[in-house]
């Protein structure tokens, strides 16, 4: 099964990568954008078969490795 | 409008950074991932009020600066 993980930035945390992003696309001249955040999307390929096993496993990772609990948010989606 | 934009790298180019998580998960004994890929979302908030002329907004900045043609692939969702 495969295990797609979306971490962004909790609200209120500083996003630098974001606000550097919102500067440079101002540069170029898109003012019509007024905020951007950036997250990352990871996708797993896990043994598992069972979805409910994977996604147990998912968390898991999320939990020990994948995600920072202070600063960042998870979802988890999994897809045969 | 928000439009959020997923980029990932394109099949078959290399991946350090999911190569580096494969291992750190293997490392913490997570032996049933095969395979790690990592992307960036992107989430934009613009002045446009119609979807089209968002997409259309969100699609030139991909190809301007967002995602690199070469090795990047990227999807754009609009939502109001």
């Amino acid at each position: 099964m495969k295990a797609k993980i979306h971490i962004t930035l909790k609200p209120g945390v500083l996003d630098p990568q974001g606000k550097a992003i919102e500067g440079a696309l101002r540069g170029l001249g898109f003012d019509t954008v007024s905020d951007v955040r950036q997250g990352k999307e990871i996708v797993l390929t896990l043994d598992e078969t069972d979805e409910a096993a994977a996604r147990a496993k998912a968390e898991e990772m999320c939990k020990k490795l994948l995600a920072n609990p202070v600063m960042e948010n998870y979802a988890i989606e999994i897809t045969a």
